[in-house]
């Protein structure tokens, strides 16, 4: 079955819920990612051996680890006698809704995928990068491991394989991380509480616009849909700034703005590198005012997706 | 700046929301449709002088008439000194879910526009429409007067140009009217109250798959995203034998099914005629059961709209 005994991968970051496809879309960040180095191993069973950069401290515990547990879902779905040992370099930071989590989870999958004789095509590593994905957020929703299993922007919607949606070269991503932290949980308890129906009507009018944007590269409708009326209102307390970060970003000419994942990153969508690079320093500008320090990434939505760095006896 | 002094004009029924775009989507509907015959009068008004074929009383005043409000708001917008008189032919029911208040006021602008010497592109008069539409139903929702306008399926969100998604021609409406009424009304109290977060998040992730099933014709996404989980069980207990109905369809053959605007019709989208046609059957069989007789239509989505009869001095 195996081929290989070591072999180490990297999944780039992600932006999750592209702001109106609030756990159904994502697209891949270029410019940071988590690596995983998996060794198989004569034990029936899944164990991290160490996790080298983690801002804070991360479980060890194979299933309360995202690579751990996906690690285990693979095995599962092999019926390999072998075991894995899991040895990862977080490049990602925690809680800063750039995918850190899932990114571990994809990195594992595919270092692990490559030790196989006949590895699977990348996508059907997807179920179980749900399961690697649901020990941290308490849900299997694929709105970061999807794109980082294919690249740039993809449908995930609950079980079914995720969907690659192709865009122009010209879209670019303005990222900009502010050194703070807002937990995956808390952002989650801000979305408690009932929604209105004109909420959904208006937020799913811009989806459409949105997706109807990216099937026909209308970057106009693009920006008209991109525009999350939904969720961002009610995380946007959570992170210092934001209204002044988004304002920025769109006077500096992005297509739209909103909050990476669960934030507190914000992205912005532009047309362009140049653009992009402008909107860029206008959004860590803005952070700057309200006293944060901000980390800036900007990268092609087509960005590719998580890959196999090598592979050893 | 008028060529002409009388001009006929038919508009299509239409099928609202197609289930997962609530006041979002729609198509026209083949088979049933208002006629409208506008006379252009000396007076600065707009009035009605008959409603021919209506199964219960229509306002014949003309600022509470669908059609009469929107030729008021033609006239307000092109500043005439002429006035409009309208004869109303009722070819859709009054409560049926077919969008018969909009086909009117869609009919009476598309008339009107023909007695220009310079006609407008029927989509500019999508705004004039909406004003109609907005006295029967309380909102300006573009979902049934922007497919009568445009024809085959319309993306319309809020006051924006709506926009053309072409179709494949195998897909096929199958669409059963059973004789009973639901008031708009009564079906927009149906969806009071308070919606979960969850809930959105499917009902988002279905009208994604159905938006890009339909830009890359495939009907396998179609059919899995043509799953209302919002609107549909709140409203599905206002029409008799609605899961049956659902049901029959499905095991049929159809792609989806649904609740035609506010019902009590039931739409089903079926890939090719003659399944459209075992599908409709099965249908009004089913509504049999429930004791109640329905009329079937069958067409392509691809139906045209509203279209200019004829025009005289």
């Amino acid at each position: 079955m195996f081929a290989h005994r070591s072999a180490i991968a990297f999944a780039p970051a992600s932006v999750g819920n592209v702001g109106i496809g609030f756990d159904i879309l994502g697209h891949a960040l270029s410019g940071a990612g988590d690596r995983v180095h998996v060794r198989l191993i004569d034990a029936p069973e899944v164990r991290i051996s160490a996790i080298h950069g983690a801002d804070r401290e991360l479980p060890l515990d194979a299933a309360s680890n995202t690579a751990g547990a996906a690690l285990i879902a693979l095995r599962d779905s092999l019926g390999c006698a072998e075991g894995f040992e899991i040895e990862i370099h977080k490049g990602i930071p925690f809680g800063s809704g750039m995918g850190g989590s899932a990114a571990s989870a994809v990195a594992a999958l595919v270092a692990a995928n490559g030790l196989l004789r006949q590895p699977l095509p990348l996508a059907e590593l997807y179920p179980m990068a749900l399961s690697g994905e649901a020990v941290a957020s308490g849900s299997r929703h694929g709105d970061n491991v999807a794109p980082m299993l294919l690249g740039g922007l993809v449908l995930a919607v609950g079980e079914r394989a995720p969907i690659k949606l192709p865009v122009q070269a010209e879209l670019y991503c303005a990222h900009a991380h502010p050194h703070c932290v807002v937990e995956t949980r808390a952002a989650r308890a801000a979305l408690k509480g009932a929604y209105e129906l004109g909420e959904f009507v208006q937020q799913s009018g811009h989806l459409a616009l949105f997706l109807t944007g990216v099937a026909r590269g209308e970057r106009e409708l693009i920006a008209a849909g991109l525009n999350d009326v939904l969720v961002e209102p009610r995380r946007a307390p959570l992170i210092p700034g934001f209204a002044g970060v988004k304002q920025a970003a769109l006077e500096a000419g992005a297509l739209g703005a909103s909050i990476s994942g669960a934030g507190p990153s914000v992205f912005a969508w532009c047309w362009g590198k140049a653009s992009a690079e402008r909107v860029g320093r206008a959004m860590v500008e803005a952070f700057a005012v309200a006293d944060l320090k901000a980390d800036l990434l900007v990268g092609p939505v087509e960005t590719p997706g998580a890959k196999l760095l090598s592979v050893a006896h």
